[in-house]
């Protein structure tokens, strides 16, 4: 152990380090809780690094509800009632990649469903719901206009090896996701293997959201004081071998939950696969009222 | 049971209900997830009532460190380094208090440290750190200016029996709070009452925070979209006898904290009550940076 | 703070303290891990100290049903199918009391079904279904004869101020109570009172459980190591005031378990009650097959 | 989605069915709860299907110490001290697999350290301390052995594609596991891989662990049920590629453990690989005591 004070916890300090700050002036940090070394924030600052394994469901609703659910300068899709529900098994880290060796603060797992809409006449998918394990990923997603709250996700996992405990990458795997939150189920999905693929239809399309962030003041409470269209930017995008398979998908009532708004009318394909890409952008498209 | 359907899981209804909204302009929720019903929305709108068993430890920090983590627009308190640690066994609910029947909903618990400082002169607090066990209350929190991270709180109970297994209301009596937060140790501490009094000095005056949202959009992350300096408002407060005693406290290194920049110099009194009050309203005071 | 040495993370040592033992001969501890010092035992030795709020619902299930459920060594009650289902939020602890002070290792809280029976013509109650949120709370059910396995639960408290955010001991006030496993619904009771009472009937009896624990030795996997009919046996029980009313329950289906198999055919009172005992016996009715 | 019904919550059912048993006489489960249809039970019967990612750190601990944990009917080994500890992030199903599928059913997270000893001469290896993150897999350690708490478990994860946020297998990769415990943490390793080895060596024996049922009936506390020495048994076992590479471990202390008696006082190699097998026996090596 060639630096045994460096594992010591509580004496480790993230990369860089930075001076004490004067009072009144020099605290630091991407989000709350803003400090004097800036290694207390929820959030490290952007870059964030992310790969994940996936297991995407497409399917459609019932169109004139998945209108319902689409934000204002958001039109539904032509093909109407297209959607698709996620589950990612993800890791994720900052520039310096510290979380990855302390994997508490790296790896998060999530549930969410996409909506198909036009923008301006161009195909792209919204998020109106999501669920994470984790309070640096809910948090990181509303910064980036994904509505989260914090559920518990399940995903069959593969293993480099072939046994008896783990499906592998072929035809006739099964595959599995659940999600849940306050202890009640909220989805469920399997997907069977049968070949190797072009992907996700129904999650292909660029993804904008809402960012929004309420008012409190006495009389503004419908004024949020931050309310804006915005699509999402990334770079360093790769994609695994994409397998496919028949899918099924539920969703389930739960109190104060709408998702099942858009419960599926018809199920298409399934997919597994593994995606990695890096955030440290965001564009407004425009304010809303 | 008068109405067997709405007990049944996911047909529930919150009151008051609405109806289905237009699409692009319908959409309801004072925070996100905002649905055609309104009623996904993490956090129901304003007003929350708020009940709570407290554990505090009056306390004092290096007051140079403990004025390093004042936000601009707030001076040292001229009892420097004045602090208090703080557990609550929160219950809360909105209007219409349907909350209080499905639990999963209005109870959480969340420790935090307050530092004394002066605003314009007058006495005020402000809180640099604060964990919390449930979403709805970690985003609350963000809303109200309080830095909430997700953590696990647990404190010593009361109950309304004369036993072995729980402390009575009365001098000798021991009440223990343990915070934690990704699994590992924030804080502990002990009170051991005494005797009826006043209650805690260093949590007494108004409590005035840091509102703030970050932005995304490339060449902008060091311009936080909300960064303002906020003074609490509240309504029906109502506070039950006091009690005090010896107290311990002790904070813990972690791994992405800094709330040990707090350690205590020397511990003071510590309290038991419970306390309630409602909260609608925030006072911005100025806009910071 | 006089003993600061106590306070230490991991420095403190629970009494009675004991000397190391000699290799190979002196491992203590009343469950596993067995150590020297005997502090790591899951479970601390008898007697153990409880006291916890209550609610309860009396029921029917169908009767055929509810027999099939009874251990061998019971007969069904001749009040067929009488059941009752339970939310309990527990605070518990060891002789020395120690635990109170670390609440993490004192408070659960459990959701369980009894089914009434006879013993040899005498009226008892029977646990087929309960869930627990903590460890040592589920293996401390196990060697009583509890068949615990781990869920979330949750029950509305009362805290000692009038407001909003929580009901009084008084007509018209709400409790609810849930459980859920593995992100599912188990169950959910509502319990609106409406005057002081005597308190549930379907739980007045004694209970009597299974104390069970499997083989995996090849070929005897079916021949259960334990496997005997027990009584629990109780001291210093002491109840408050308890108060009744109309209660409403729901039990969900969930994969891998058969509680619905209870599911309602008439719902009785429900009961609001706070109760405190002390267990360090049991006996041993009858070895099984 | 060719038969709905099988996804509805609550309707499905575990292959292999069985009838509804007679009152008195036909409960099944392989352990509690038992069941008329024997689906409820905590742990599905044998085999057990396993594949892990494991992190493995060979250390010594004091020898004297190391040697005071070992149950009765073990020797120290002649290399005094000789320790592992192992972070293993499983998949497991029973023998139709279908947990797979519900993937909350089959995942669960362990830390544990083995201690090296002899058995009649044979070098074996022995579980003193064991931390695990599901009440399936708690239970399931208890029938073979392993002193299995509650804890939360992290390990640095590989995956499929050359991104920032996970390391590849190959020179220079660093990878890391933490465990808690009730909020506390209880250790934490970094393993940076430098090449392809042979694998642990402290791990390599069988292993073997002691059985333990306590009594509660009065005044028979400290004469367990069942408390016999048992070694493992397992078939079908394979085992991916091994890279290895330099090492660091701490453990901390916590209230309510013991397992910084093993603190490393030299941390050797490192491992990190992929491992499967199949468990559905246990041999008794003798009673104990």
């Amino acid at each position: 152990m060639s630096d045994p004070g460096e594992m010591a916890l509580g004496l480790e300090r993230e990369r860089p380090g930075a001076p004490v700050s004067l009072p009144g002036a020099g605290l630091q940090g991407y989000t709350v809780p803003r400090t004097p070394l800036g290694q207390a924030s929820l959030v490290p600052p952007p870059p964030w690094h992310y790969v994940g394994d996936f297991l995407v469901v497409d399917f459609h609703a019932d169109p004139e509800v998945a209108a319902s659910l689409l934000p204002e300068g958001l039109e539904p899709h032509p093909d109407a009632g297209r959607c698709a529900a996620v589950y990612a098994d993800w890791q994720s880290c900052s520039e310096h990649g510290d979380e990855l060796v302390d994997p508490s603060r790296s790896h998060y797992r999530e549930f969410y469903i996409v909506v198909n809409a036009l923008l301006d006449g161009e195909a792209v998918t919204t998020c109106p719901f999501i669920w994470v394990d984790q309070d640096f990923a809910m948090a990181r997603g509303w910064i980036q206009g994904f509505p989260k709250k914090l559920g518990e996700v399940w995903t069959t996992r593969t293993f480099g090896l072939e046994c008896r405990a783990a499906p592998g990458l072929r035809t006739g795997s099964r595959f599995g996701g659940t999600c849940s939150a306050r202890g009640r189920a909220i989805s469920r999905a399997k997907v069977t293997l049968d070949r190797v693929g072009d992907g996700s239809v129904h999650t292909a399309p660029p993804i904008v959201n809402v960012r929004h962030f309420p008012r409190l003041a006495a009389g503004r409470h419908d004024e949020p004081q931050i309310h804006e269209l915005v699509r999402s930017r990334s770079r360093d995008r790769s994609v695994s071998e994409i397998w496919e398979g028949e899918a099924e998908l539920e969703l389930f009532d739960a109190p104060g939950e709408e998702h099942t708004l858009l419960a599926p009318v018809s199920v298409e394909r399934g997919y597994r696969f593994t995606f990695a890409y890096t955030v440290d952008d965001l564009e407004t498209v425009k304010e809303l009222g």
